[in-house]
């Protein structure tokens, strides 16, 4: 293994060249001193035969690690040519639970009991059946099973020829778990302390009990806002009666912000499904569907709603319809969206929603009022004609002050109600408030004319 | 400290009440057992004056911690009542460098020069200063300067000696770091290893030289990119030379993703400044201010586009201006979203940009398709006349189509020219659909009728 590299385009050429000439020892040359993450970047960038015949030649560690690192389809692919036995022993015996729990996760039931009879180590078989049962999206589905433990009544020594032992295990020494004698977990032990510690000292004396820990039934979310809040790179996982049960890393964490962070974006982008943009026409057409279709529905009301009306008589009040539309949207996105984001930060609650409310008038109101002023005086200056200019800016700010206060209520209600709040920034928001806008704006227009 | 701590309402009244009655012992009983974090979000609950009284009971180490989890407004008001002395001494010297810069950061020129003149370690002074040289959103502006280094000459004794003393003046030890005699680096020593090795082992031989590092001029996106893709905790920082500087831990880093995360969600729903729910009326109001201009303009040109056309005479026309200009933002922030998104996981590069052109037209002439049928179908039956039917449909088909392929483009051109491509999920991209999309439904309309 080695530093990072940089993968480009020519390099992809080289590789590619020597694969097609089944060239082994020159494809080994080019990636042997490469980083897991780079070769899963070229894997991604080669075709799937390429990729296959690259993998092949990789080291088990390694073939193991970069399963990891690859995304769904490929990873699919790729397992689809191994056999359950060569999944146990190949891939999983060389991974740690969490990750060997989410792989065989991805499988079949039939195969995923076919790879797990096949694992010669027992215990650690057992231990990914039991990550296997927990919820994807709790603590438990996210914790691993490998961790370095102490007991309260060792001294010092006893503790140190422990851990050289459990640690042989163990890919990465996070914290040192001190539990009593019902695995019980009672504090840290850490490594500083043990740098400055003599020898024989009862580890029960130098304990670090300020330890935080989480149950394994926590909702994934709130174990990433426990480790960003506390600033935690490990967290141990309990079950009801506090017996250590394993640990989250930082870096799972990570992955559960990143999706949940592109999953609002997305919401609020108006995409339904969590897609990237390498996947198939298909998938990125049926993801963008559902908006759409809301859209146009929104659309058909406002047409119903510009019939109700009599349009040919006052023909001009067309000529506002789009600007009436459009910053009734707007603003609702806009209002929703700090809403949502004020939630998943936790600096908001839903028993704030009076105050909210208030305020979201307050600033309704000031950018309703200027941005009023400024279209009367655009229209009149324009040559509107009074009528339509004073309609047209008194409309204007019904809508923004409207659209203001339900971009704010929607998405605090349906968290009220346990339903996600980003689903408020997205289609249901800008399409009632498009057609509540249009409607304000007949109404004022058909008074004033 | 201790464990953590739901922060109730009713708990923020018994405090309150507490503070407000002088009763300091009390106060100190409430909060004595609780984490820094925990108090933070108290201090930011309860009111400034009660803030302030609750933060001249906490303990030196611990109210340094709290300044750095508080908001940027909190901070600045609670720093204000302390002199230069006193910041020095009772926050700086209690904080790690980075935090430490940080924070002296945010103060005004002249009263950062004289907190660092309160320093009394001196070294820890020219360790802040040069921290603060650096542009923050650097590799550089992220790292801490405290670490613990061996030389690879030493053998495992004298360095566990030196690294016991080393430890002495630093909070977590996250890597031991080996460097050679101009301090340049040359890999790691890591925690199992030291667990696993006998005493008096060289460190020349026990050194793990895979090591990944970064320079200190790296943009911070890119550090955040490489801790993420190699599943980092902490990344060594080093200069031109590759002489050790620093380093960056996680959970700065952690800080970096989400903000950024927040960025391009906040440009997603129109909003242009960094804002949280819990900002003042006046910058809620203009941070979103911009976009809804921006949206007057576009539906101002709009009307005049309108006016062209002899609307009088096909007054129908006017029914479905809201769905042709709703659909064309729509699918314009949908495809701009993907790319925005691809581009920010490194999946996507500029140089895709006819491939993705490609396949956005794919996705939009089917979403075009699917979407140009339906409507046609709906508008006939809704008795809306033939005419007008075939132009909305046409229009639609026209106006997604386009759409998509301007989303798609717009983004990647301004990250070509290094402009944020964020920028283009926003404000213009739907103005602009919304615009031209209408041009389109009216030149065909005229066509028609």
């Amino acid at each position: 293994m080695s530093k990072r590299k940089e993968i480009t385009l020519k390099f992809i050429k080289k590789l590619s060249s020597a694969v097609n000439k089944n060239n082994i020892s020159k494809v080994k040359e080019l990636i042997n001193e490469l980083h897991s993450a780079d070769i899963a970047e070229i894997l991604e960038k080669v075709s799937l035969n390429e990729a296959q015949f690259i993998y092949q030649i990789l080291d088990e560690e390694k073939s193991a690690e970069i399963l990891l690192e690859i995304d769904d389809n490929l990873r699919e692919d790729l397992l689809a040519a191994l056999s359950a036995k060569e999944i146990a022993e190949e891939v999983i015996e060389n991974l740690e639970s969490d990750d060997a729990a989410d792989l065989i996760g991805e499988l079949s039931e039939k195969k995923q009991e076919e790879v797990l009879s096949h694992i010669e180590d027992t215990e650690y078989a057992s231990n990914i059946s039991d990550l296997l049962a927990y919820p994807e999206d709790t603590a438990g589905g996210l914790m691993a099973k490998e961790l370095i433990k102490v007991n309260q009544n060792w001294n010092t020594l006893i503790c140190l020829r422990e851990m050289r032992k459990q640690a042989k295990n163990i890919k990465k020494v996070h914290t040192i778990y001190v539990v009593d004698d019902n695995e019980k977990l009672l504090g840290s032990l850490s490594l500083k302390r043990l740098l400055l510690t003599e020898t024989n000292m009862p580890v029960k004396k130098i304990i670090n009990s300020d330890i935080i820990s989480t149950k394994a039934t926590e909702n994934n979310q709130n174990v990433a806002n426990i480790m960003n809040k506390y600033d935690l790179v490990v967290l141990p996982v309990v079950d009801q009666n506090n017996k250590l049960l394993g640990r989250i890393t930082i870096d799972d964490v990570m992955d559960v912000v990143k999706e949940e962070a592109e999953k609002d974006y997305q919401m609020a982008s108006g995409i339904t499904e969590d897609v990237e943009s390498s996947d198939s026409v298909w998938t990125l057409t049926r993801a963008r569907l559902p908006w759409l279709l809301i859209g146009m529905i929104g659309g058909v009301i406002g047409a119903e709603i510009i019939g109700i009306f009599d349009i040919q008589k006052n023909f001009e009040l067309a000529f506002f319809i789009p600007l009436i539309a459009a910053m009734g949207g707007n603003v609702g996105v806009q209002s929703a969206a700090i809403v949502v984001q004020g939630l998943a930060n936790n600096s908001l609650n839903t028993k704030d929603t009076f105050h909210k409310l208030t305020k979201e008038l307050a600033v309704g109101l000031l950018n309703g009022l200027i941005c009023s002023f400024i279209i009367l005086v655009s229209t009149i200056m324009l040559g509107y004609g009074n009528e339509l200019s004073l309609t047209v800016s008194i409309s204007l700010l019904a809508v923004i002050i409207f659209a203001a206060l339900f971009g704010t209520f929607i998405p605090l209600t349906l968290e009220k109600y346990n339903i996600d709040p980003a689903l408020a920034t997205g289609p249901f928001i800008t399409t009632i408030n498009d057609v509540l806008g249009l409607f304000i704006y007949f109404l004022i227009g058909q008074a004033i004319f």
